[in-house]
């Protein structure tokens, strides 16, 4: 068993029953997915950091971001079934390579550096 | 067995090993996740409509766009991780809603109309 | 006379009469812009390619991505504000660096090719 | 004189002798900003919150976010360009509708709160 697929062709059999495969071509899909980090973005902009804990104690918030995050994880699966793409070892695939790139000796407590690469 | 819940445990341990928790909260981890986000728009972008087809058969292309899909769906389980949301429940009630919102017969071959609202 | 230079004064004043500074650090002013950028792409996610002489009779489209492309523009400019960045100079250096980048003779009808780096 | 006109003409052209306007739809132009908006993002990612002082003063930081805010510009620059919007005069009228929208009474040290509307 396997919820990723389960969903995929959850969502495969949605868009089929409403002829919507027509508008799901990648770049539109892509559009989408950046519509819902849009919304996920929006509910987190002005949190104020370091108050992660009130965050974690707000079930409106909670509530929401879980429906965004739904949406996009949505959106990716859509994406990945029309490019033909077996996520989930993709995905297993990356975190093996990220396992080799980033040594427990040498990264412990430091984050990659993203201005001068890492 | 959730192939959902096994990357989700396999990335928290890959960040627990690392002492990187102090890096995940919500809002690094948004803006982390629009990075690959961009980095799958890129990819796209100048790609000719209408041209589907030969996107399918560039193995190059369904090689990086697999990479960054994999990278978008690891940092969307790390948040739902980091904020406990039951991911995998709230996706599917997400297409139980959209199911009910499009009706077939109504939004058969016609996409909702973003522009006017609908 | 900057109209660039107009917008970032006008908005860092609205900004100091609420005394909204606290909230515009760069992170936070980022995911607001992400927001913007998704209300843009959510309005042409489902617009038909090949059609774009619809969308430019289409008065209402064109109405609400002008007000989403000022929005991203305003979080440009605040973003270029708190960082103390002259942009209307940086984005003139691209151009000029693009133009050396992309040699008319070997980019005429060609876009550079984001799948395989060009 | 406009220093937001001045570069709109100079992209315009250096599109037009590449010619490269039939990359430059609407659905394109958007995904291209974002691969520029994930750029920014990336660079502030794993940024330590509360230490904006810290980033004001490193000048590899700040050299490569001039870049990427100079990217995002003039695509947005671009997107306006195609659609024939008047786009100083937009943001001038959006920071008008803000300043209505937000009274200086009401919203003194308070952000709008994104996750329950206001």
């Amino acid at each position: 068993v396997s919820d990723l697929n389960d969903l995929i062709i959850r969502y495969r059999e949605f868009t089929r029953e409403r002829d919507w495969e027509q508008f799901h071509d990648p770049k539109s899909l892509i559009l989408a997915l950046v519509g819902e980090v849009g919304e996920l973005a929006e509910l987190f902009q002005w949190q104020p950091q370091g108050q992660e804990d009130l965050e974690r104690n707000d079930p409106e918030l909670l509530r929401r971001a879980s429906e965004e995050l739904s949406d996009i994880l949505l959106y990716v699966l859509r994406l990945a079934d029309v490019m033909d793409i077996a996520l989930s070892d993709a995905a297993n695939a990356k975190l093996t390579a990220a396992e080799e790139r980033f040594p427990i000796q040498e990264f412990t407590g430091r984050a990659p550096d993203k201005v001068r690469g890492s």
